[in-house]
């Protein structure tokens, strides 16, 4: 019973984004309904006198770090690139109540790189972020795997 | 084989919109895939020289109706009420390529209720508009029933 | 705790149908992964010395059924209509091993028809059909309701 | 847009239960993910000065009755009948720290009505229950709709 | 055409698990209707000659294999583990006609472990266990990969 | 932000197929809603003054390659080894529209393959086809990868 275990769960959000120059209709703010799937990997607690006998991480745990540095940032927000001009961006800032700046174009081959680095670093020691998987649509998805980039993380 | 069947067509677009003066999450602009289902009800064709044959409607014809006067309209836009201050309104017009101002808030209910009127108009003689169901999430969704609003249509 | 249920089960099945005559693609034989969602409606069975007890009907039953009339026949089929030419529809059957022969063009919607008559008389009494709905594609399906056909059945 | 809107919202819960008497294998204690759709009527709110405008009713509020009457009393229980003798049943309750002793058989039938009951007292006015789907395994459900049981509620 | 290919089927089942001393919501008998994707790897058979050309496996062969060894074991049943007192073990058993006692806690990550030592043994030669993916939830799911541990197996 | 990214498109189609020789359900002609995942994988685009700045490729390329290349070939088709005695594939080919000629038998292993073969010698440079997935039924499914494949692509 040692061995190595990947353990998923789905965190979904609704947002909106907008891709500055893009050629097509994404040009436009459109929202999106959002499926967060985060794989983690390690080895099940082998302990009887361990509460957490038997888990890689307690789901309670997964969820507020996945709560806390994604969904609390990200659901009912706008994502909107820093590259626009500062009136612009200034606009949507006064405009919506809840806009996220981040410093890169807000695809969901971007957003999931950006969450593979945010969710890794507060990970507790004995478990490792295996992959992310982003649905931007009901068929379509972005995914991010640790051995796809074993440098940058 | 004379019986009267209903016939379904699911129909996803990609929306953002924001709800004036609500006091929750909603109030941001956020964003949402939609799946809109549309059921029509009639009596299968019999009639053997007809192409259409065993059919309520074709659902090519179906098709066109639906994405002229839904999907064209709403996939990749801001849904915005006329009841924003002008000066507000203007702005959203300004910064997104793709608004669409409606003369109601815009909740999953009032939307669902103009996509019925919207749609019912269009349909081919014999044909009726049943329901729509309209999923704002992938777990909670408004409908219309043609039975529950007969003055209505 | 006397209320009148509607219970329903799904059955899928993998069948092939041509639609003879037709001015679109689907002239052409090709399949489609049904999905069958059988709904009867009744008033559960309330006597503590009923093993049924609780249930409108076991579902055990219900599947035997369902599997009997609708599944073993037309599960791995081929579905051609009687109004084909002779020797093109002895071609079908000698080329398929299982070829069924209906009197109507076999679409969703009379397809659906036909399983309602096929189903409705082989209840329980104290047991109803309610309705069909009959998934052709993930997003399309017709539906046969009692409710709509109240002479016919 | 003063129509009538159905709208609905999902609930899941795990929970296990044990069909007394039964002569299939439900006899035996066993679980499911259920999932609850629960479908209130009524008509959007018209006001421009009410923050739920273009709402029948917040989700919120809905999520508030459904959670505190249902899922926080079924989700992980084990749901067992008052029938069973009461050496049996006692065992039940010291065995498992959260059992629910019900008045009825608890099949998905006689649960789906019993929460119809649950939740209709406690919606605002102006909402009324509309129906009710449980769903006990991925392909069968039971359901309660008002218009089939108008003098039981 | 001598790719090697990787081929999964799902395999659902109802059951109820207590997870013994652990300090949340799961300590008390609940059930879940689990959903286990098998899948195994190969190259499909090119021989004109073989019935099974084409294929890696006959699906109905792992079918086989599936149900004898989980499927028929933990369907409609309670998972218990070994570590209870003895006593309160007994009672168990006395109380659900089908009770698995297994030598380790029952979680969704020792399951599939578990469940993989049991599907591996069995299969064919020229065939390999690639992974088992076991749903708990609907959200939720761990999973056992062979490359995450080649010498366990 | 310079990840490498897997990213997945999933294409639906309705195809009839047949298994010479096979010994069966699946040696007559039958159907299925087939469910093809095209996961490709790169680096996103990291330009600004690029109007695809953010993506691996843009899913309208991907799309337009797919399209050509798989659905407008197998959807609405009957596939039929080139195996088979001439006259009956003659037939075959009298009977239906669209018929698919391939010269292995039609399994969905093999179908993958060969889909494989096909869209990846289309991408653009800096686009790799990382793997496909093809659903049959709604639980079933075969796959290809790149990774288990490295010489044949």
């Amino acid at each position: 019973m040692a061995s190595i275990i990947r353990v998923t769960k789905e965190f979904p959000f609704e947002m909106a984004h907008v891709l500055w120059n893009y050629d097509g209709p994404c040009r436009n703010v459109h929202g999106h309904s959002y499926r967060l799937f985060v794989t983690i990997t390690g080895t099940p607690i082998d302990d009887q006198g361990n509460p957490k006998n038997g888990m890689v991480i307690d789901f309670t745990d997964l969820k507020s770090i996945v709560k806390r540095e994604i969904v609390s940032v990200y659901d009912h927000s706008v994502v909107v690139s820093s590259r626009y001009e500062k009136a612009k961006r200034d606009q949507f800032v006064n405009l919506f109540g809840n806009t996220v700046i981040v410093d890169y174009q807000p695809t969901c081959e971007n957003l999931v790189s950006d969450f593979a680095e945010k969710i890794s670093r507060h990970l507790p020691s004995g478990v490792t972020l295996h992959s992310l998987k982003l649905y931007e649509t009901a068929n379509s998805f972005a995914e991010w795997f640790a051995e796809d980039n074993k440098r940058s993380t």
